[in-house]
Parts: C-alpha cells; structure tokens; sequence
C-alpha cells in the first residue's frame, strides 16, 4: 500500500499548531468585532460562471472547477476545445477569494441587509498556483470589508484595525497607503490614460526589479521615452510628508481626479492619530497599485521587517464591485490579513505567547480498578464545574502515563495509588513547578478548584 | 446579467444565523475541549485514491471530484470509459467525511502523536447526495475520536458528551446504542453469518418500513425462511433492561463473539451513571447497525422527540479504520454531531438563549463634523478598553440613524447633538429598555464602563 500522503500544496494541521492558528484567529476576529464588523460565510463551491472572468486570465486558470457528477460525458462533443468541453463539465469551482462570493452575497441578499453593512469573513481559499515556501493551494483568508458607504472614516478604522491586529501580535509593521486617483491623475498628466495599468504594474515591482527594471518594462508595455522621461519623479524618495505633498501637487496640478485622489490621501493621514498606532507606521507609497484593478480609491498594504516575506496584509476600495452582479453603485472598501505569512512571522520570532499549548487541567493516572473509579467520581464533579480533566485509559506502568500526561501538556497530574487510597488522600502534582500537594477527599474538589481559578 | 445564486445545496449564512451556527459549535468544542480532545484540521482536497473504495459504491459517486489543472485533456484516451476517464481528469476531490482523512491523518503522523491520540475536528464535508429538506452538499461535521486504545471507559466517556453537549443546548434526546459484535452472534447462531450485511441493512430500516418489510427485504436479500424465522425474537419489544439481557443471552449462549458483546453493552450500561445523564437517556436497541461495515463494537445513535427528524448525532467504534492505510491494531471510536439537524431542532423550538444576537455595545450617532471629532474620540478610547463600537458614516437624518442601530442590534445608542456639544453632554439610550441616562463628558467612559460590565 502506498504510504498515505496530502495534496499538493496542502496541509494537516496538529493541535500544538492549531492552538497557535487558533490565536491568530481569534486575535483578529475580536477585533473584527470590536470595530462593529459582524460575521458571514459563503459556501466553498460557487457556480463557475460567478468566479471566471473576475481574476484576470491567470486567475481563471489558477480556479479548481469541480467535476459534475452524475454522467457528465454523456452527448458531450469530445472533439471541441478543452476550454469548451471545461465549461461544460465542471459548472462548480472552488472559492479563489473572499472578495466575489461577497459581493455576490451583498448582491443575493441586499433586502436583508442594513447598509453600510460591515462584515468579516474567515474562510479558506483555493487556487492552483505552483506551490513554494509560503504559498499553499488552500488557504485562510480574513476579511473585514464595508459595503454601501463611501465615507473615509472606514479607510482610517481600517488602517486602525491594521495596526490593532497586529500591535496584539507583537508585530512591528508598516502600513503602506496609495490612491487609485492618484495613479490615474499621473496617467493622466503624462498623457497615457490608457495605459494606466502597464503603468502601474510595472511600478508595483519597484522593490523587486529596481527603477531600471521598470523603465524597461514600461519600454516593453510600449510607454514612449518622453512619458517615461515625464515619470521620472516618482522615483525620488523624501523623507518627508510636507515634501512629498508639494511635488505630488504640483505634478498633478492639472488633473481633477488626480487632486481628489490627494485630497482623500490628505484627509486619511490627518485623521489617523498616528502617535495611536502602537507598533505600525503610516507611510504614503506611490508606488503601491496591488494589481487589482477593481480599486478605485485608497490602497492598502503592509509589511513587515521582521523577517523577510512579502506583504502581510493588504485592501483598499472599490465603487463599483457588486455591479459585476447588477447592484450598482455600491461603494465599499475591504481588507485582508494573510494568516498563514502571520504565522510564519511569528513562529519565526517566536512571538506566541507563554502557556499557550494547554493540554487538559487536570490528568488523573489509573492505578487500578478501586482507584480508577474513585478519580472517575472527582473527574466528573470537575468537568462539571468545567475543569477540562482526563485520565489514562489502561492501568499501565506509571512511568508510562506520566509520560503521555506529559506529552499531552497536562497541568497537573492527580494521583490515587494504594497509599492514597487507603487514608483517602490524592496527590496532585504541578506539572511545570513540579510542587505535590496531598487533599483528602473531603476536601479535594473545592480547594483544588481555587487553585486553578486563582 | 443573471441573477445571482448559490449553487444548489449550498447555502450563505448571514451574520444573524452565524451567531446561532457559532452558539452550537462554541458549546460543542467548549465540551470536547473538557473531556480531553485536542483540535485538528486537515485539507479539504484529499487525494482521489485515499477517498475512492472507503464510503462503499455508492459513496463514491458521491465524492466531488475536483478536474486536474493545464491540459489536462492532452494525451488522454477519450474512448474509454467515464469512470477510467475520472480518475484520470480528476486526481483530488473533497472530502466526504472527516473519518477517513483523520484515519490517513493518525496513520502519516503517527510519530508525532501521543496514543491514545483524543481529537476534534470541526470542518465542512461535501456529498453530491440530491439536496432536500435537512440534505445539503456542504455542511459541517463535528466529530470526536480516540484511537490507540480499546477501553470501554472511552464509550462510557461518549455517552457522557452527547448528553452533556444536547443538554446544554436544551434537547431532550434518547442515545441508542447497539454493539456490531451481538449483531455478528446473531447472524452466527441463525446460520447466516456470511449473511451479517443483509441481516444488519434491513434491520436498520425496521423504524421505517416496519416488521414485515424488514422480513420482505431479508427474503429478497436471499434469507431462507427458517432463518427469517429464528430472527424473529429481534421484534420483540421489552420496557425492562433485565427481560431484555435474559432473552438475548438466551438467544446468543452458543456465540463467543455475541457473548462478547453482550459484556461489553453490560459494561457500559452499569458504568454509566444513567442519573447523571441529565436530558438524555440510553436505550438498547438491537436494530441499530448505522450500514457502516466499518463498525466492530459499541453503535451509537442519538435521536430527539422534539420535531421529526432523523437521528442527530451517530457514532460507534472502529477496531481497523488505520489498516486501510497500512497502520494495523489501532482501535478506536468516534462520535459525530449533525450540527445543521441541531442547528433545525433549536430553530423550531426556538431554544436559542436570549440575547444572542448582539451587535455592537455602544452606536454613536454623527451629528455634524465636531460632534463627530468628539464620538470618534470616545469611540477610540471605548475601543482600547474592549468595548465593542461603531459610527455612522455620515451625518444624515437622526431617524435613519436610530433605525440603523436598531437593525443592527446595538445595545445602547450614543448622541451628542449641538445641546449636548455646547454643554459638554454626551446622552445614552439602552435600546433594550429605552432608558436614556446623561453624562459629562469628563465622567462619560469611567461610568459607561462600569455599566456596560455590571
């Protein structure tokens, strides 16, 4: 028999790294729910037609379509394209993000929901990327998004939900901000409106290919020397807000959209109370375009210097998303924490808080079939109080259920051997200080209780 | 443009079924969590092969088998037949269970593990079964094993968690047991153990088809009449525990293995402690087999009289389920909850808590742009001490506002018109009881606190 084995590009995951994934989780979903976001979920599987056409030519061939069941050859023309004859066996595909199945969700469910209706949604994801360190076939993503509101207050609670997330992880970051406007008035400006996107995805890879890299792609997306010549200056850098401001005006002293653009960046950086943002930093990226084309207004993304990886978070806004499913109109603007690189950051530093492997409380050993019953009686007065207690199965040698007791991050071990049974006492010993107490049945449950409350 | 939809059998849950989904599997995992069991998760593609012969003939046509990314048409041989063309187009599908990739998951990792290994796991599954009333194609399992060892304390344990889970969420519930090993005596001492299968299958159905279609089917199913006739003490009915173990002794005194089961049952029976068990109780029932051949000992079913509907939660133990994958001798045994049919029980009976629908703790009205300054202010502060908050984006009619904090469930509702700017007031309404309570703006959070956590 070949040995049992996962996917490709997928994992199992143990409890000693489920308590560690749990923590991320729950860190992040309290804060979801502290800035008013309340919880959705959608199915994994999605009619094919509601996820292709929405991620771009790549993203198409990166969804998992689902077989039909049932006899899905039947009367099907064999001798038609492969993309054809696709479409024609596989109308279910797997989510490839949280994004779509939401604003099909806003869109399905409109009429029982109050806007600007704010949300959070943790889910895994699948795509068929090639898998490398870091990057898996299936996936968590955790959003936070708000539809049916174009006011701003949203894109500085998110920058705050940014910061407040990852502050609790111990996570020193930097929270990179640029608008769609502005991209689009630069466009504008050097008089290449149309190519706003080799634009702009050239220039996302600044930090990877260096400005040569991305003069050279922008000559390869056929951009003209003289609209390059006229880019040069976003590649000057400045340390400083008040400098960075001046010559991006002046740039765009002649573009409405792009002024806009400025003015919200403006209005975001002045109500963020940055001296608030524990360990991140607010930093205007011009830059920053994420590839996504369905932003309009502020784009988000953060890193860390932690350790080396790409970025941890990332969203912006978007005006017009539901309209892909007929609901017009309808502003909104989301972000996104990448758990699984957040977890790799703290595994990395070793930022998981002390004691968070628990096992159960309280471990009893069976040292016979008297003894076993008496600890099952205390067991189950415990548990009921909601003391998380085991006790080992079979009445091995000791040395061996201390062992498990140990292995499985037991708190404490209670002991009723013969000695104990006969004066009615039971031992408890402290797993990590490895201090032994003795109670007498009387008075086991109650006081041993307060320990573990105190 | 189509509307849009879900695919069929699959469902969006909105935030208000969210809190009832997490009530039910927050007091599931709390429980699991006190008897000892650690959580897991493992992928939800599994390979083809390790799903495909496990669920029978008819549980592979049910698996969703998901299609082979690139080209994968090219080369293949288009002639041959559907179920040879599947396995070739399709090399991973979604699981069908959470048992058999838990049996893969103990037999990969089983260096890592501590034995006897307690696990949880609370993930969706997906079956291509006809959807109807309580049927779905996606839904969540709730499943905890042990494997590693054979004690019966585990079944006693089991039993205790089906009680324990039912009764704190308020369903009154019977918990049928039945053991493989007494149905295998049986099928021994009629002459028909080649037969248990047959036997076990119609039994199953005796609720619904009655004593005389269980006899038709057996007939069908190849059962002589004298064998049909030496099973017809199985009918019988007995209100007494004792009548019903002096009957079935008699009828098994010839078989080691159904005596074996007789023991087991009888163990279970007297250690658990039936006064203990506070909405359930436990019955014997000799028809229950659960058609699931991979069963060796203790069946479990759990049903409930409040509504009609099937059974609620199953179970039983499993002396070989790792064999499949090459790891031999690791008994175990499992129980399950049908969180969706749960999920329709409380539905029905209205059984949810009160209050459990909370939205944010405290909604604060915007009534301009410094009243707004000054409710952001306190929102933030309100925020760093745990208190859930939100704003409304924009200063339009109060009256809409209101409406929008009551849709939403907010606790209380925060206003600071221009009366209270100009005195420096901040006016709180409890949306539950109307109250409406005044604070200086110097005192506001310090007392506000002090309610909201009394």
């Amino acid at each position: 028999m070949a040995k049992p084995s996962n996917v490709k590009g997928t994992r199992d995951f143990l409890p000693q790294q489920m308590t560690k994934r749990s923590y991320i989780f729950e860190t992040i979903k309290k804060i979801f729910l502290k800035y008013g976001y309340q919880c959705i979920e959608t199915p994994s599987l999605e009619k094919t037609e509601t996820l292709m056409g929405k991620y771009g030519e790549e993203g198409d061939k990166l969804i998992f379509k689902v077989l039909n069941n049932g006899d899905y050859l039947k009367g099907l023309d064999l001798t038609s394209s492969e993309s054809s004859i696709t479409s024609k066996i596989s109308s279910r595909a797997l989510r490839y993000d949280l994004t779509v199945p939401f604003a099909r969700f806003v869109t399905q469910h409109r009429d029982s929901l109050s806007f600007p209706f704010k949300r959070y949604q943790i889910q895994p994801v699948w795509r068929a990327d090639k898998p490398q360190k870091g990057r898996y076939r299936e996936f968590y993503q955790c959003d936070a998004d708000v539809v049916g509101s174009d006011s701003l207050l949203y894109e500085i609670e998110q920058i705050q939900i940014f910061n407040e997330v990852l502050s609790s992880l111990g996570i020193s970051h930097t929270i990179h901000i640029n608008n769609r406007k502005i991209l689009a008035g630069i466009a504008e400006v050097v008089g290449a409106q149309d190519k706003i996107l080799d634009i702009t995805i050239a220039l996302d890879k600044l930090d990877k290919i260096g400005e040569e890299g991305v003069k050279n792609e922008w000559t390869k997306r056929g951009l003209s020397k003289e609209i390059i010549n006229k880019l040069s200056p976003l590649f000057n850098t400045f340390d400083d807000w008040g400098e960075v401001m001046t010559q991006i005006k002046e740039m765009l002293a002649t573009s409405e959209i792009g002024l806009k653009g400025i003015d919200e960046l403006e209005y975001v950086f002045n109500m963020t109370n940055t001296e608030a943002l524990s360990l991140g930093n607010l930093k205007f990226n011009i830059t920053l375009a994420r590839g996504l084309n369905y932003y309009t207004g502020a784009i988000f993304e953060v890193t860390t210097d932690m350790i080396k990886i790409g970025s941890i978070c990332g969203g912006g806004r978007y005006d017009d998303l539901t309209a892909m499913f007929g609901m017009k109109g309808t502003s909104g603007v989301g972000i996104s924490f990448g758990a699984d690189r957040i977890y790799d950051v703290m595994e990395e530093v070793n930022g998981w808080p002390e004691n968070l492997e628990k096992g159960v409380e309280v471990f009893f050993l069976n040292l016979g079939n008297e003894e076993l019953k008496t600890c099952l009686d205390f067991q189950a007065d415990l548990r009921s109080k909601g003391v998380r207690c085991d006790t080992y199965p079979a009445a091995v040698k000791m040395k061996r259920q201390m062992k498990y007791a140990n292995d499985t991050n037991a708190q404490y071990v209670a002991i009723i051997g013969s000695n104990e049974f006969e004066t009615k006492s039971i031992k408890v010993k402290n797993m990590l200080s490895g201090e032994e107490v003795i109670y007498s049945w009387e008075s086991f449950v109650v006081k041993f209780e307060k320990v573990l409350r105190s």
